[in-house]
């Protein structure tokens, strides 16, 4: 992925340094390698981006391995006979960001995009060594792509769920690219007009560097454990209840 | 509104300093003030925390005022007699955080929500003088009552819109309450259950401390400003645009 | 509204009567008349087809009225001193077809399209003389417009509300219309390539004349009103409850 | 499962003949068999009243078969070794009612509906023999159990799928369980409220007397296959287009 003038000028430019942050980039895509992920083509951008600044990363594309379905931990301990997801749940654990890309079918995020989220809901009993849930201090975001409707729509849910297991989301933390209206040619496709789309671009752009900035921000100071202990908040003393004023 | 126990233990104890911060509760009811609004019900749980970390709040109630539809800054210049936003975007423009409080009708946010997101909306043109979007350094969360089903649609909506122009969503930063599947009691009716709902309560109180957390971190460095600033994109020299690999 | 040859034809060589039919069209615009509305220009292509067909058709543009919020059917008894709700509600009810049209803002339906729908379910109290809610009988569809992305969200949100108070959903009951990635020319534009649009066209025609089709077969047998009822199912004499086998 | 008496009176006192009617359950629980799948509880109730109406039925639980990730009719054309879907497919095709049983993870239908989804999207691409889009002629019903909160934002998604893909959607359409705000009981754990509770059962019933109407009445007419033919649009003489008559 070659970046345009201005992205490479602010990565030569830029006065940050990212090199402790890890970025894990989960490339939903219903396709198995090799074959040609257009989702794949916008990850890049901003893996490119966050290469440049010195930040380790790396795509995953579950499709690729054999993840069972469930909402615990390790499934191969539920009757699956194989469980590829802990391993790279650990990868995930060991990362400061969190990239979800996703294609659209009918309107949705892909059923392995679903997937993703209903194994990391499996982890979220996890807690860090302050009680707070375990992916606190990370930052979440959303890339999207497809040639029909629901950017939004697929980036909210994905998001929501996101900060609902401990993420950040920075400011602008989602982008995408989808065609006019109707069938029509993917994001890679020639003429397509996906990677030159200004819109995607800037919002790529932007989402990125505000992931490494928030990413940063976090891992120097984390989320300062206080009101936030899950741990503190079970094992409290008395266990009553807010009295409203109107009751 | 009296706190739990814990929660009054929490802000006894606690050695954090929120007295710069302002927060503006948008309570999105349908009815007009003086009548019972559930949702600030809710709202005043997460307002008397705030207000005990010496955080100047305001709720302010939409419905109560005359605001007009659309989306620009002031309906009042495209043929709306008379618009009540402009002071209220003010207002939230010399906050720190927003928290949007909305009832579920037939499992969505409420229009007086949708009405006051589209006005936000209206003010995402404006940038801060590094040439970020206008929210950059604020912090948004998400409180829903209802009494049958919608909270996390409602929420993922709410947060989503928010992120989009420029919020920053901390950890968790919704909650709410609904009862069980079917109609029947509202959150302050006796004997619904909501004040004394664990869950509820809980994320509640991690909601508000996180919003505080991170508003504080905010207000003290902002968001870099550095590859998020939409003047700088706009005014670059070189338009050129990426280039993958794939093509 | 000149259709296109092919509607045209349609039109002109239809076996089907629908002579007795009546169909209410809500553009739930933002914009006041008389400001261009985009939705309504695609609403309008609905319309003529229907018109073609002998269908009564009007198009409603509640934001030209002064309607109130909330869930009562007539909101001046509940302290608002106007709501012009009421009227349109009749209206609606003589109908058998209703299709709401909506423009997207931030990825959502419009503030006024979430209002209609909040006033529609104010009347989900109602029954017909069998017992079935008011609305079992009618048909209804939704069309959506903007220029960035949200159709399908849009849709599945006006479509599954419609749904649940009881109207029934021809296959393929929505159109609409979007341009590439990101801001852009609206509908109804110069160049927009909206009413070009192959996909947005057939679906449109398709989504009418399943309207029409439903709504005669309706109009002519009803939905049957048996294991349906609400007030057979409030006044049985036993309430017991089913017992999984499970258990 | 046993019945409420009312829920027997009704099929025992019925004047509907529906013995020619086919019916498909998907239960998209996550959970292989034997063990105990919520969704399936509920599922069970409208299947014993299809059942005891004539209707032939069957429930058939996806994580039980080997169903390959993708968007075309047989994966293992696609390079997947095993794809259990094609048979699915079949028996989905000679029914008449496709209902679609799944539960809520994270506010959000599981994965194996989303996949569900996908698969049946992979043959929206057949017509039938007048040209139409394949599923047309068919109704489709939602089910959704949970122990938190999202029986409407799973519903509104399935159920947007099934109509646009060509099935009809008959009023009320769906029913739902779920617990308080929070964790708590699932719908067939002992004192969970769920088999007990009116509203859940009340939807449950009148959706499926809706399906087993609707579908009757559509496989005696059918979808009246006039305007909406996908082979007589496609090859349509002369492909101009509309004319707004506001450009």
């Amino acid at each position: 992925m070659k970046l345009n003038t201005f992205q490479q000028k602010l990565n030569q430019e830029s006065p940050y340094d990212f090199k402790e942050l890890k970025a894990i980039f989960l490339n939903c895509t219903l396709k198995k390698s090799p074959e040609i992920s257009h989702t794949e083509g916008l990850i890049q951008m901003s893996q490119a981006i966050m290469e440049a600044n010195g930040v380790n990363t790396e795509i995953i594309r579950p499709v690729d391995h054999q993840i069972a379905f469930g909402v615990y931990p390790d499934m191969s301990t539920k009757g699956w006979k194989k469980d590829d997801w802990p391993p790279i749940q650990k990868k995930i654990m060991n990362a400061d960001i969190l990239v979800l890309g996703t294609p659209i079918w009918l309107g949705e995020k892909s059923s392995i995009a679903s997937m993703a989220i209903e194994r990391l809901y499996g982890f979220s009993g996890e807690m860090n060594d302050k009680g707070q849930y375990a992916y606190y201090g990370k930052v979440g975001g959303c890339l999207v792509t497809g040639n029909e409707d629901g950017v939004k729509h697929c980036a909210m849910n994905v998001l929501y769920s996101l900060q609902h297991l401990g993420y950040t989301i920075p400011p602008q933390a989602d982008a995408g690219w989808i065609g006019e209206a109707g069938p029509g040619p993917s994001y890679l496709d020639k003429d397509s007009g996906g990677p030159g789309n200004e819109f995607t671009n800037r919002n790529t752009t932007f989402m990125t560097w505000n992931l490494m900035h928030l990413a940063m921000m976090l891992k120097k100071q984390g989320i300062p454990a206080y009101g936030n202990q899950r741990t503190a908040w079970d094992s409290r003393a008395v266990k009553d209840h807010p009295n409203p004023e109107y009751r």
